[in-house]
């Protein structure tokens, strides 16, 4: 057997302990996977008094000083974040060194600048672990549909929101105290901001559809809307169409008004028929739909998170990585070649569901009805259901442009005879009431 | 950009022609995706005259010739069964060739000769499209999960049969009634006995667990068990228990008496609880579950068989040969390292639910308990059911050996009192009554 390949690894908390872990317990495995050992140079961490666990001498404060040593040949990145690991991982491509990294917010901000510094490198930039943690999907996109016209790429990708939106579902909590218990059971982070205001499937988003599309694809591409503003009211309109709400990142290729192909990327809270395959995905677990021309639909389901495994895919990528090494030869890099518009949210097609309080007099279904039709909005289905007075009018539309859904609908809360707007939230799927 | 790397297809029917089809429609992308255009060389198949929409001069009945041309880089072979297509693909490889294929029949009876040509002469040798149609698997066991220890491969990969069933277990109807159906709407072939009797999917599990457990599994090392004895009563009996019969294909990792790790690989129709989620999976869909110790459960679902699904999973490694051989590279070969003991049916361990009709009368219970405890099984749940003076007795064991389980059942049938074993199935999953 050959030399061994020699790991640093940057950032050793939730995922990185678990890396740690795999490469000790799988060694005899991985090298024969390999065909030469893997072996840890070195821990960078920030506090080392916490990591007395790790072998001696390993651990280090200076990851720049670690990324820079002539005995590394991979980098594996957990420290997640923009800058250091920007510049260190800039450094390891830039020294000849491979790259394995969990990090969806810098790729997805700046992937384009570490590819290309990969590229000129001619070493690999793996990121598998970065999306959906232990599902492969990013391999999939990359390599297997390949030969394929991928259409739609449609996911649950956030396993915190997925459990708020499921325990609202089960018990008819509301927004504040389903993410209470997210909290106490350890499925929120203390500061829940990144997943509850959809950063973390925006960032997600804009790299599946890189991949998908074959376009860079930046998080600020992305639409993007979170679940803080979903009430209990929503859920329970939802349900009353035989809908769930689940936060879906969806990458679609569309055609501009131009009738040119581009794509859409976007991130929001929608109502799914319960009878479609996404509506079942419970608690914090991550799913995938994948539609492409000759494959048809595909779905990867699996735990978009957690230590081992979000280490699990890292140390797939980190074996193929390595494989590559032993070969002198490097995996597939970056493919942007398509380079197609990002088409803003407003002129996306989707489909609104509506609720409106109403006051319950002649002529307030044909004033609705015709602002939509105003904007050239045509309605799939109309409930009213009567209340004394008042009444409630439940809408779902055919598709529109977002931009003219948006627009119908700020029109209808200035109407006069409408109270209130009790429920608002786009369709995806199917809907029969 | 580079000179074109062109294609030696053999054979072109329901796969073959969906090759061509999406070679010539994605021709641009396919290009931009690898590097240089793919083009096809010729194209190989028995009779030419069902061929005349190919381009004039791509047609020819000679394949050994094509495959021989100095002109072609690499072969996809979409023909099936071992001979010719073994000597054909033996040659190609040793003509330094790579090679794509889609025949499950040749890589599960002799995949290990073809690993072998392929590695000698640093080609690729990839598969996709064997097992489960467009469903990404092979790659991501081979590559995304190589970090982990995969424990258990479960899966749907027979679309006919799960027609079959799934038609079985909605209408009440017997085997060769749903099997008329499948027939009808082209789901089952003239000749269905390498779906129905198991062949098929013994096949792709010898593959699956080869790839699973990095250990040389043939066909023949595959306990087979098609779907020809699955009555009515049996659905029916399945159904009481909220369960469904699917036909499953299992892959395991097992301990040997002495301790060693080994492997299992089978297939058979076994009874899983409707809320699994492989018991969801209907009509000619196909599914496999994935559990490895740090990725936990992963899902893949998707199109198991048609023309262009297929076609999109041989365009998938086309694409990554295609990159290979631009770089000058090879991608990953075979891994057989661990070489496994594969563990005869007998030594698995199973679960059985066995519905005896017996004579109602006192001590049946007993002497049923008591043939089942001197084969050392214990019993889980039993349910009995009087009429007049007969009954039926539904038991579900614990696991034990599939040999100590189908002894009992033979001792059980000898029983005087037994007046006929109405179902006897082995049961996945977690079964409550
Ligand atoms: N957790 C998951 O389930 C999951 C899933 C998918 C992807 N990811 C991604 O994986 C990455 C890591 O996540 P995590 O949950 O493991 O984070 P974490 O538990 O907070 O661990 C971060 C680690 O980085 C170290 N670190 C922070 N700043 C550093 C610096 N400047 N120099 C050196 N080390 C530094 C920390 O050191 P100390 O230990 O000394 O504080 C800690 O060991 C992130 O990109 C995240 O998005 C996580
Ligand atoms: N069909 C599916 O959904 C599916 C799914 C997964 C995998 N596969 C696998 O894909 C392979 C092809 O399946 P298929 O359904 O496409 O089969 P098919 O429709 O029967 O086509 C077979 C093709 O091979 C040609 N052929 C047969 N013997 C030949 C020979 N000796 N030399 C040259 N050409 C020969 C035939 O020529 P003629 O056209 O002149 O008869 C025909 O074009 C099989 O290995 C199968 O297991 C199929």
């Amino acid at each position: 057997m050959g030399d061994a390949l020699r790991i640093a690894l940057l950032g050793c908390g939730v995922v990185g302990s678990q890396v740690v872990r795999l490469l000790d317990e799988q060694a005899g495995d991985l090298a024969a996977r390999v065909g030469v050992p893997l072996e840890l140079a070195g821990v960078a961490v920030r506090r080392p008094a916490r990591h007395t666990d790790l072998p001696a001498g390993l651990v280090t404060t200076d990851a720049a000083g670690l990324v820079a040593r002539g005995d590394v040949d991979i980098v594996v990145e957990v420290i997640g974040g923009i800058e250091p690991v920007r510049s260190l991982l800039l450094d390891a491509l830039a020294g000849g060194k491979s790259v394995v990294s969990a990090n969806k917010a810098l790729l997805a901000e700046d992937g384009a600048t570490l590819h290309d510094a990969a590229a000129k490198a001619g070493v690999d930039l793996y990121y598998e672990a970065a999306v959906a943690g232990a599902i492969p999907l990013l391999r999939p996109l990359r390599e297997s549909l390949a030969g394929d016209r991928i259409t739609r790429v449609i996911g649950i990708v956030n396993g915190t929101t997925n459990f708020i939106l499921s325990r609202m579902d089960a018990t008819g909590a509301g927004f504040d105290e389903a993410l209470g218990e997210a909290t106490e059971l350890g499925y929120a982070e203390a500061d829940p901001t990144a997943d509850v205001d959809g950063f973390d499937a925006a960032a997600k988003a804009a790299i599946l559809a890189g991949l998908a599309f074959h376009t860079r694809v930046t998080a600020s591409d992305v639409y993007r809307e979170g679940i803080g503003a979903v009430s209990a009211a929503d859920v329970a309109s939802a349900k009353a169409m035989n809908c769930t709400i689940k936060l879906l990142a969806i990458c679609e290729r569309t055609r501009g008004a131009d009738g040119t192909e581009q794509v859409a990327v976007r991130v929001h809270p929608a109502m799914l028929p319960r009878s479609h395959p996404l509506a079942g995905v419970g608690d914090a677990f991550n799913a995938v739909f994948v539609e492409a021309d000759a494959a048809g639909s595909l779905m990867f389901y699996g735990r978009g998170a957690g230590g081992a495994p979000t280490a699990s895919a890292i140390l797939g990528d980190l074996v193929a990585v390595a494989r590559n090494r032993v070969r002198g030869s490097r995996g597939t890099g970056e493919s942007s070649y398509a380079a197609l518009r990002v088409q803003p949210m407003g002129e996306v097609t989707t489909r609104y569901h509506v609720a409106l309080d109403v006051a319950d007099q002649p002529g307030v279904l044909a004033a609705v009805a015709g602002a939509f039709a105003e904007q050239g909005v045509s309605i799939q289905t109309v409930r009213q259901e009567g209340r004394g007075d008042a009444a409630t009018l439940v809408l779902v539309t055919h598709t529109a442009t977002d931009d003219a859904l948006s627009r119908t609908v700020r029109h209808l809360a200035d109407m006069p005879f409408v109270r209130r707007a009790a429920s608002v939230m786009r369709v995806e799927g199917t809907v029969n009431e």
